[in-house]
C-alpha cells in the first residue's frame, strides 16, 4: 500500500473505545458524502475523478505540456489559492524546491498572480528578459483580481515580444468550460483553453487540468499521479475506519478537537514536502474553519524546525497535536563521510545512509513529543513518487472531506473569502461599492 | 520612526483600563530585563550588541564578504535554527525570495546544514559542480549533528577541487571565541574564525558574525542593518507603553493570550517577508514555549494566503489575533496596464500602482478580520531598507524578551530541544546513551 497511517503512537491519549463510538458519526459522514445528499453537495466531482476524467482533454494536456516544454525556456503560471498551491506543491515534491536552479531539460517554472506585488512582477518581467515564455492562466471567472492583473501584464509582454499571432500559441487558459469572459475572451481570439470543472472547488482541484497542465510542463508522469489516486479511489470506499486509514485519520482528528487538540500541524522531513504542506493547509483549513469552530492548520519541516518550533511542541501550550508524513524512498542516496580528525565526534556514523538517520531522528522527534503530551499521528508515503503522491492527494481530499461532516460544517464553501474582497473593491472605488465605502474609510 | 505600531484596530478587544492595569508587569519586566536580575541573565549580550559591538570583527566581517563576493560563484552558509534563518531571512527581505534566480554581482547563496536530507545534498553537489564555492559554517559547538555532516561532505568537496592549501582561502568558520572542537581544529588549519558570543543565544544572533557574514555577502549595506538596531536600541528606552512601542506590543500580547487568544498569525503582504516570518517565528516560539503555555506562533502572506487560510481565519476558531507588518515603500512601481477588452473588469484599476492597491487590500482585509472577532495589531516599517529591517529586529527581539518575562518563563533558554536529540543520540546508537536505546526501540 502507498499510504499507512500508523494509529500507534495515539494510545495514550485516545482508547479502542472512543474509535467504536465515534463510528457512528464516521459512518453518517460517508453516507453523506457516498448517497451525495449532504451540504455542499454540488462539489462532489473530486470523489470520481481518478476514474471518470475527461480523457480527451488529459490527451490535450500532454501534447499542450509537450509543446510549451519544447517553445519556451521559463513556463508562467498565472493563478491563486487552488489554482496556484497544487501544481506548486506537486512539482516541488516530485521534482524540488529548487527546481528553478536545478539542471534539466524542462523549463522554469515560475508563479505569478499569486500576490499583489510591485516587487515580484518587476522581478519576475526582468527575469524572462531575453527567453523565451509560455503562460498558463488558471482562473474560474477570469475576474479574480491577482491572476487578471497578472495576466494583462504576461499577455502584454507576449504580445509585444512575439506579436498577437504569435502570442496566440504561447497562453494557455485553463478556466470555466462554456461561461465568463475569460472563456469568451479565450473562444475569440482563439487560445486553447483547459476546464475547470463546476463540480470540483479550487482546492480539490490539483488533479484537473488546473494543476494537472503545470505538473506535466515539469515533466511529472500525470498518468501514475492519477493512477495512484484511482489506486486510493479504490481502496478508500469501506465505511468502517479499520478498514479505511483516510475515515480513521478523519475520526482521529475529530476526536482529538473534542479533546482540546485545537491545532494541528503537519511535519515533514523534507524540504521538497514543504509547499504540499501549504497545500493541506488550504485543504482543511478551508474546508473546517467555519462556524467558529476547525483545527487551525500550521505545518512544519523537520529537522530544521525543531531547530524553531521545536521548543514549543516539546514543551508549549498543550493544545496541539502532529500529523507527521514519513517518504519511505526519496530516491537519493548519500553516506555520512568519516572524518579522520573526528572534530564532531560523529564518526560513529560514518558510513551511514542520510536517509537512515533522517527515519531515526522521526522516531526519536516522534517518541520526544508524545512524552511531552502531544498526540502523533504518523501517516508513511512508500516512496516519492507521482503514484505515492496521487495516492496521498486522494487520500487527504477523502479525509477532509468526511472529517469536515462529522465536524458539522460544510466542508466545501467558502464563504468567508468574500468579506476582505468586498472590503478591497469597495475601498477602492470599484462601482456598486459606493455604500459601504464611506462607513470603512471612517475606520482607517 | 521606522517602526510604528498602530493599536487603533484593537479598541473592540481592548478597553483603555486593561493597558493601564497591565503597565506594572510591564515595569516588573522592564527592570528584570534593565537590571539584569531575571531568569536567562547571562543571554543579554543581544540587549546593547547594537552600540558595544565588535567593531574589529565588524570590519573583518565586511572584507572577508568582499573577499569571498570575489572568488565564488556559489557562496554556502552551513547551520540549523538561529544559525540559519536570520540571515535567510534578511536576504530574502532585502535581495528577493527569488535572490539566487535574479541578476545580480554577488554570489548565489545556498543554505545547507539545515536538514537531514540526501535528496537536497545530493542536489546542491551537483548545483556546485564547475563553479567556484566558499564555506561558511556557523555552529556554537560543531558538534550539532546537521551543520556537522554538511561541513564533513562542502569540506572535503573543497579540499578535492581546491587542495587543502586553497581551500583554507574558502573556508569560514563562526564558533565560539575560545573553546570548543570546532574553534580548535579552525586555528589549527588556519581558517579565518569569527564568533558567536557566549551571551547571545541563537535566536537572538542574526546581528553578530552569525548573520552578518552571509548577509555582507549578498552585498547588503551592513552598516545601515546595525545603524537601525542601535536607533531602535535608543528608542524603546522608557518603560511606559505609551512611550514604548515595543513594550506595547509585548503588552498586547499578553493581553490577548490571557483571554484566550492563544495563536498569533504574523501577517505579510510580500513573498519577501515569508523568511522573516520564519524568523519570527522561532524567536517568539523557542521564547515563551514552556512550562506549558506560550502563543503559539503561525504566520501568513497574503494576499496569497487569504485563499487558503483566508476562510479560517474570517470564520474559524476564535482563539487567533494577527499582527500584520506592513512595509511601506518597497522600492518597486509598477501600474496596473489598461486592457481595451476589459475582459476581467478591471478597468477601474487601470494605471493605479500595485503597491497602493496592496495597501488597500490589507486594510480591507484588516477591518474584515476585526469584524470576523480577530484582533488586529499593525505594524509599520517605513520602507523595504537594512536601516528599517535592522529596527524592526531589535523591536521584535525587545519585544520578545519583555513578553517572555510578564509570561512568566525564562525566555532565553530552550530546554525542550534536547528530547528529541537524547532520543535520537540513543536509536543512532551513539556511545554514552545505551540506557535508554532498548527502551526507547520497544516503543516503535
Amino acid at each position: 500500500m502507498s499510504v499507512k497511517l500508523i494509529d500507534r503512537y495515539l494510545s495514550e491519549f485516545i482508547s479502542e473505545h472512543e474509535y467504536q463510538n465515534i463510528q457512528p458519526q464516521v459512518s453518517a459522514a460517508h453516507h453523506l458524502l457516498r448517497s451525495k445528499s449532504g451540504v455542499g453537495n454540488d462539489f462532489l466531482g473530486w470523489v470520481t475523478l481518478p476514474e471518470d476524467y475527461d480523457k480527451e482533454e488529459f490527451a490535450r494536456i500532454k501534447s499542450a505540456a509537450e509543446q510549451i516544454r519544447k517553445s519556451c525556456d521559463i513556463f508562467i503560471a498565472i493563478g491563486i489559492g487552488g489554482s496556484y498551491l497544487g501544481a506548486r506543491a506537486v512539482i516541488e515534491f516530485l521534482k524540488s524546491p529548487n527546481y528553478n536552479n536545478i539542471k534539466k531539460d524542462t523549463p522554469d517554472i515560475y508563479f505569478a498572480g499569486c500576490d499583489i506585488s510591485a516587487a515580484s512582477i518587476s522581478e519576475l518581467l526582468e527575469i524572462c528578459e531575453g527567453k523565451d515564455i509560455c503562460i498558463n492562466v488558471i482562473s474560474k471567472s477570469g475576474t479574480t483580481t491577482e491572476p487578471a492583473v497578472a495576466f494583462r501584464v504576461f499577455r502584454e509582454m507576449l504580445e509585444k515580444k512575439y506579436g498577437k499571432e504569435e502570442a496566440k500559441n504561447r497562453i494557455f487558459v485553463t478556466t470555466d468550460r462554456e461561461k465568463g469572459t475569460l472563456k469568451n475572451f479565450a473562444d475569440k481570439v482563439g487560445y486553447q483553453t483547459f476546464v475547470v470543472p463546476d463540480d470540483v472547488g479550487g482546492r480539490f482541484s490539483v488533479l484537473t487540468a488546473v494543476g494537472l497542465l503545470p505538473i506535466a510542463v515539469a515533466g511529472i508522469d500525470i498518468d501514475m499521479l492519477m493512477r495512484g489516486a484511482r489506486d486510493a479511489q479504490i481502496k478508500y470506499c469501506d465505511e468502517k475506519t479499520e478498514n479505511n486509514d483516510a475515515y480513521k485519520y478523519a475520526a482521529i482528528r475529530n476526536i482529538l478537537y473534542r479533546k482540546g487538540k485545537t491545532t494541528e500541524i503537519l511535519v515533514g522531513y523534507e524540504s521538497y514536502s514543504r509547499m504540499m504542506n501549504e497545500w493541506w493547509k488550504q485543504l482543511f483549513g478551508e474546508s473546517e474553519g467555519k462556524d467558529g469552530r476547525g483545527i487551525f492548520p500550521a505545518s512544519v519541516i523537520f529537522s530544521t524546525d525543531l531547530h524553531s518550533l521545536g521548543q514549543y511542541i516539546q514543551q508549549g501550550m498543550r493544545n496541539l497535536f502532529e500529523t507527521v508524513v514519513s517518504v519511505g524512498n526519496s530516491g537519493a542516496v548519500f553516506t555520512v563521510p568519516d572524518d579522520p580528525d573526528n572534530i564532531d565526534g560523529l564518526n560513529f556514523l560514518s558510513g551511514v545512509e542520510l536517509d537512515k538517520i533522517k527515519k531515526i531522528a522521526m522516531q526519536g522527534t516522534l517518541l520526544a513529543h508524545v512524552d511531552g503530551g502531544v498526540p502523533n499521528i504518523l501517516i508513511e508515503l512508500e516512496d516519492r513518487s507521482a503514484y505515492s503522491l496521487g495516492y496521498f492527494i486522494y487520500f487527504m481530499e477523502l479525509a477532509c472531506a468526511v472529517s469536515g461532516y462529522m465536524l458539522g460544517v460544510n466542508p466545501f464553501n467558502q464563504p468567508g473569502v468574500e468579506a476582505y474582497k468586498k472590503n478591497m473593491f469597495a475601498l477602492l472605488g470599484k462601482p456598486g461599492y459606493e455604500d459601504i465605502r464611506e462607513q470603512l474609510q471612517k475606520r482607517l
